[in-house]
């Protein structure tokens, strides 16, 4: 969940004189195949907005391709820098989102609620024919995508939150969320010299474990991707773009750990995950948009991104990616990664 | 040379609106075997002021031990922390230098000076018994204390600048002071994103050529540590440290280069070298001191410091450290790098 309020492209946080807090997401409405919260599962209905900046969106990114959803669920992708309106659609011809017809994301919020004075974030499930945001739950959209909206997956879609694993599952992602995809931003928006030392601390024990875990198995839970992976992932691509230096989590870069730059290299280069990463939003956005933490919003020329390409060899420890599925097809041509936003 | 003044902890700077600029030492008065500006060399009459964060003033410590000078030249090390008044002697009991006398460095540009609108810089060298500086020069300073203060070198020193290379030193440093000494300075300190990435372009372009040299040969000219190894190295050692991410030169650590990282290594680990870096001053002054680029003054808790100790291999490319001499003797006890301050 990324939002513009806080200053820190993470949404709905509050970020001043005291530690970095992350609240919870206030729309979670649930878009389920009984429709229960009065949100059926729907093809063509809803549509998800992203920025491929946000590890929080980019979760929602790599479910999307996994399961085969992209025709179910249509995609807006929002500029990765703000303004004081928050996310907005300037990528787009006139600036406006084709299909919700709409110049802002903080538009599909007030048709949900007039006068919300929460942050705008992504990831948002807007309704398209009413126009209304659905869910901003960052949490929780991701785990409905993979088990609501089972009937649109494509053939050979994985289980990614297979129910004998989903109490393992919860608790792995609950560690990283706090050390991990969290940590990261408490180390970087700490404004007391012990916060952040308490956070780097955190995020650092936290991968540790983390590396020794995948040493000897290929994927978190399981010998399949699981949700787990997918929350994993968007924070660890993101690590020696930005987290490394923009947040000061620099005790070493990732490409310096061999364990899980192999890990991480693997599920980039994994139909699903990958093609969804733009290094261009992803590093614009955290510098330009935290003026707070750098000032001239100057954006790092590195680091190289070849790396990327290289062969992990992580096949050798087994495993099988989509368990009894399929790798997902080709991007659709309008969601390609430009050249030069990717290695 | 470091000051407060350009808010850049590196004097006679400018830093604006435009380009950084860093401008020529303004007390150039040098300390002679003929003493011929009226300085001559003479034990226990000068003291060199530092600070061990400075890369400019880390080249003369370096000199200083290599050449067994320090009973003829005594030191000052000043709080790597600047305030309003520049370089203090905080470090020292009642924040007073016990030999000058004097709290700031600025008493002794004073008292060469009086109201020179400059900003105050280390290195400096200052006579003791008028308490004046003398030179600011630290092109210069280390230059003389190579050549002009042989008499009093140490048995077995090596000749740091010999005749027959100097030539080619000189060329050497001449393009590693312009795309690196300066360049990590001209990339942190850019104010536009152009200027930041023709830095970052000189940077690595010079440290390719750089690593390039240094794969088939132990040192950067002749077979011997020179001038041109010091140079290099009081800023190669800050790079994974400091300029990779608060200067933003984050192609890749040095750590990431076998032939930089090696090189550096050795000489960190060669007598006279690694025993005058304080990674603790290092870190707090660029961190805490440059709020223009680093407003919260967090100083990160990385990197891991432990690689510096590690086998360099170096020793295989042949290559004599000290020539025809010797290595320096131990570090003086009062000038000891405190554990916790280094690897």
């Amino acid at each position: 969940m990324s939002t513009a309020e806080a200053g820190d492209g993470a949404g709905n946080t509050e970020y001043g004189r005291k530690a970095f807090k992350r609240s919870k997401s206030h729309f979670a409405d649930r878009i389920t195949a009984d429709g229960r919260d009065g949100w059926p599962v729907e093809a063509g209905r809803y549509r998800l907005v992203v920025s491929r900046a946000c590890p929080w969106a980019s979760r929602a990114l790599v479910s999307r391709r996994l399961l085969g959803l992209e025709n179910a669920l249509s995609l807006a992708v929002a500029d990765p820098i703000q303004d004081d309106r928050s996310w907005r659609f300037t990528l787009d011809p006139g600036g406006r989102d084709p299909v919700l017809g709409i110049h802002f994301l903080h538009e599909a919020y007030d048709k949900r609620e007039t006068g919300y004075p929460g942050g705008v974030s992504v990831p948002a499930v807007v309704d398209v024919p009413s126009g209304k945001l659905v869910t901003n739950d960052f949490q929780q959209i991701t785990l409905d995508l993979a088990t609501e909206w089972r009937e649109l997956h494509r053939p050979g879609a994985p289980d990614l939150y297979p129910e004998a694993l989903r109490d393992e599952i919860d608790e792995v992602a609950a560690g990283i969320y706090r050390d991990v995809n969290n940590g990261v931003y408490r180390a970087g928006f700490a404004t007391t010299q012990q916060d952040y030392e308490r956070a780097y601390a955190d995020v650092f024990r936290r991968l540790d474990l983390v590396s020794d875990r995948l040493g000897e198995r290929r994927y978190l839970v399981g010998d399949t991707i699981t949700e787990a992976d997918i929350r994993l992932f968007t924070t660890l691509v993101r690590f020696d773009a930005v987290y490394h230096g923009h947040f000061k989590c620099n005790r070493n870069k990732l490409e310096q750990d061999p364990v899980l730059w192999a890990y991480v290299r693997d599920l980039y280069q994994t139909p699903g995950f990958g093609d969804t990463v733009d290094f261009d939003h992803i590093k614009r956005h955290y510098y330009v948009v935290h003026t707070g933490i750098n000032p001239n919003s100057i954006v790092p020329t590195g680091p190289e991104l070849s790396g990327w390409l290289t062969p992990h060899h992580r096949e050798q420890l087994g495993g099988r990616p989509f368990g009894d599925g399929t790798p997902p097809g080709p991007v659709p041509a309008d969601e390609e990664i430009p050249a030069g936003h990717r290695p």
